[in-house]
């Protein structure tokens, strides 16, 4: 009979978890042991908790299932909390293992006891559980893989004390048939249906699964046949988007920005997303987006299926054989000169090979990101759900151990990178198909912007410096080749067209340090504040208003 | 009127709070902002918030009052957390000022939306409060103060929404006094005299300020009077030690060896620490490690005074005037020849300067540490006292700040490094006198041991590679330049012993990377497994046991 580890074991990876992302300790030894118990069972090593739990963010993002994570009692959870956040945000499934003291010597309080549920709680509201006994285990982890798995996904933690682990008797438990899930319901359809034919200024905001295929193919011939506007969430959990796809125009960060998206639309439908409001709070501004006089309705929750949501507008306003309108191909030249950040996206732009994943957590780097890859190659997108920076880099080794045969390029402002370098070792370790391409500004570029957003306009040297990376300046090359990933240093945009080339063209973990001004320098601030001051999701709409009113 | 986040740092100053670790983002701008308008207030910014806790929780260790860290919402303090449980369960002071969105737009849900109250209960059990109003800030922040300077020392942690900061009516508070810490009371005392001179064996366990240099002198008076023996908690918040001073011995990490301690001990009095369990459970082994038939009295608890209270033993005893042993000075030889980890130690107690600090991390490394620098000059140590590794570097920065004239030398493991690597550019930020030498043994070596001592001994290759660092090596000689800190990478004593002189004698950050073989190497394990599994806090006693069984 199998210890409690070997039967969690052979119960994760007959629910289909087949990837663990670990960094573990004393106390899940006996789990580590029974590793080799399961040749199914693939075993990634973090050098931080943060790295593991990314990473089976990133992975299920792109699995479409979860990962398991096997952290070390509440300090690793701890450590991993802020990706388990942008996970939840995300509404993407990971089941945590997280390992603790025997049952018996909880009482001891030594030295690692700490209350690990409550920590739990705040990113696995669904489903925290302490294992009891090591009968008992596999049923709590099947339960805790049904909640991860549900809709919407869920971050489930089972906390597993050590005795139970290496216990005798072990029972594997197999997986209950789960219900499909629901579709929009008739009165739902109804309404949004005479919303949209009421003449009035209509939007659908998509977000969660509405931004897949299926449901931007819906909701683009809805949107053809109906005259309706399409968005997008501010920071999607996924997104299918580039050449051949129906394209969506994204919620800006800036509520500012968002504020011009939204000013005339009277019926905003949503579609597995909330109504939109402000990232943060600012002094006299309103958090809430959603202009006056403007009526919200929810076609679809993330607790429904969002596709086929949409095909029921879709059949029910007769558009079920519209055409909608796909974005063309595309691509923008190669940059040339010295570099900036707006050209690495250019450059991103011009090479991004078929079928890659892009992960963007540039921040004000990546302004132009998004205009700039509209026409690439059709790709997925992956972006800071939950706002905790650090984010981008675990998320891109996930989705290269999901999808090995597809390339990542992961865009990260220095800033971000920084908080979990350690994935560039687990990148090279594993020799993941990952380019990662770290923007070097020297800066904590977006808080210049925020700090003159919350109207605290009048700083002082000592504020000043909180906000500047430089003194000493990272040099990420030499972080990436300490960690064993070939890294380059570039500062003209002819140096990074050649290192991204060859990134893409050899296959293994690569890292391109482009040393680009703060994003917001040589801009006339007070000319065009509001306009330049977006982040990542800049829409091709106010792209091209932007253009116009630059240019000299 | 100053607005919150001025009245506050006026505050915060005037309670003696004049550094904080910060790690902000857009909801502590005006926190930011207020930072010039008091000179007093040094702001130490970190790229990792469990840099910024790592470093309070050093800096208080050795400054004996409180910095503040200042962390930016849920997952700031999230991934400060670690580090926090480290500073809680040293009983060492903090305050946390953790941004938090403004009050109305909490509803919103917005994407860095979270409890922030749960999470910091973990640590604060004795104070969490989201300060409600601009007028209540100040006295909120009075009380978080007191609470984390009291006795014992606690993390305090006080949230502070953007637009109570931001708002204006600020009302600087000052602190009330402090109570004198209590004394043991007589009955305490009455009950240790009497188990001193029952003629039964008798040991004093010391923990807490009980081994700072008052408490150990008093101590050293009863021992010399009253042939009591002096036992050390395995892991010192800080210890004060060296030639000059009464020394200790130190409980071990391993049940079996500090059963061996124990183990004819039948009055075991307690001075600010508890009795000894076991750091992790094993299965068949015992958790609680006093042995059956000892006696265990309290003398004083940590809320009490400790020194005072010895003091108050020692003149129950008539021993007030008794001569305690003295450590006598003595240092052991420069190493020669290949690196290995106890040659490292070795060279450490070689070359110590006067009145140092060293900082352990140093894990399975870190074997003969003690016992080759307890002759060296007087300097005090800092040890990991949550169990929650990250800790050493982090502790640096702030033992450095706190203490600016005085060298600080962190031992660290290679594995423990990576956790808060961040921590070094901060280091060459403020060009803090700092010399990290890290043990590159390319391995969670500690693992290895604790994969056996558990009782999972047939292990195969997936779950040997959870515990191994090669594949790709780390290079933290890279890593270190990357962030602006000299570092050299050593592998024979003659080189790591002239890098030492040059860091000691030179400015600034140093970090020193050994490479050493993996510490069980080339170890007879079936032949003395128990002793050679220890960790950092060898006993002397229990090391010259060892060097007899170990020479050939």
């Amino acid at each position: 009979m199998p210890n409690g580890a070997q039967a969690l074991m052979k119960t994760l990876v007959d629910a289909g978890i087949e990837v663990c992302f670990t960094n573990p300790g004393t106390s899940e030894m006996h789990f580590v042991a029974a590793l080799d118990s399961e040749p199914k069972m693939r075993a990634v090593l973090a050098l931080f908790e943060g790295v593991a739990t990314g990473a089976a963010d990133g992975y299920a993002r792109m699995a479409d299932k979860p990962a398991a994570t096997l952290l070390h009692l509440g300090c690793g959870l701890g450590n991993g909390l802020a990706n388990l956040h942008n996970a939840r945000k995300g509404k993407v499934p990971v089941v945590n293992i997280v390992g603790d003291h025997a049952t018996y010597h909880v009482k001891y309080d030594a030295q690692l006891q700490s209350d690990i549920e409550t920590v739990a709680r705040n990113v696995s509201p669904g489903f925290v559980r302490t294992s009891q006994s090591t009968e008992a285990l596999c049923q709590d982890a099947v339960e805790a893989i049904v909640t991860a798995k549900g809709l919407p996904g869920q971050v489930a933690t089972l906390i597993l004390p050590a005795d139970v682990s290496w216990g005798e008797g072990g029972v594997p438990c197999a997986m209950p048939q789960q219900a499909p899930a629901q579709v929009a319901d008739d009165s739902a359809v109804a309404a949004v249906v005479s919303a949209i034919q009421s003449g009035k200024k209509t939007a659908i905001l998509l977000g969660g699964h509405g931004l897949r295929e299926p449901s931007l193919q819906a909701a683009g011939r809805i949107a053809a046949h109906s005259k309706v506007k399409l968005f997008g969430e501010c920071f999607p959990t996924r997104i299918e988007r580039g050449a051949g796809l129906p394209p969506v125009e994204r919620i800006a960060y800036l509520a500012e920005l968002a504020g011009v998206q939204l000013a005339d639309i009277e019926h905003l439908i949503l579609v597995d997303c909330k109504a939109p409001v402000s990232f943060f709070a600012y002094p006299g501004k309103q958090s809430y987006l959603v202009p006056d006089g403007c009526t919200v309705h929810t076609l679809s929750t993330p607790e429904q299926d969002a596709a086929a949501s949409l095909e029921k507008l879709a059949a029910a306003l007769g558009a079920s054989n519209a055409q909608p309108e796909l974005q063309p191909a595309q691509r923008p030249g190669a940059p040339r000169g010295r570099l900036t950040a707006p050209k690495v996206c250019k450059a991103v732009g011009h090479y991004l090979p078929e079928d890659a994943i892009i992960v963007d957590e540039a921040i004000t780097s990546g302004l132009m990101l998004n205009a700039l890859t509209a026409g690439s190659p059709r790709h997925d997108m992956i972006t800071l759900t939950g706002g905790a920076i650090g984010q981008g880099l675990p998320n891109a080794i996930g989705a290269a151990i999901a999808c090995p045969e597809r390339p990542v390029v992961a865009l990260i402002g220095d800033g971000t990178a920084m908080y979990t370098n350690q994935a560039l070792w687990t990148m090279a370790r594993e020799q993941l198909n990952v380019t990662s391409i770290i923007f070097n500004n020297q800066s904590y570029s977006v808080l210049n912007i925020e700090l003159e957003r919350v109207g605290a306009e009048e700083v002082g040297p000592k504020a000043k410096s909180q906000l500047d990376l430089n003194g000493p300046v990272l040099n990420f090359a030499q972080l990436a080749q300490g960690m064993g990933v070939h890294g380059v240093r570039v500062s003209t945009a002819e140096e990074f067209n050649k290192a991204l080339e060859y990134a893409l063209s050899h296959p293994g973990p690569h890292l391109i340090e482009a040393m680009v001004p703060e994003s917001m320098n040589g801009v006339k601030r007070k000319v065009l504040p509001w306009v330049l001051r977006s982040l990542p999701s800049l829409p091709l709409s106010l792209t091209r208003a932007l253009k116009k009113k630059i240019a000299p």
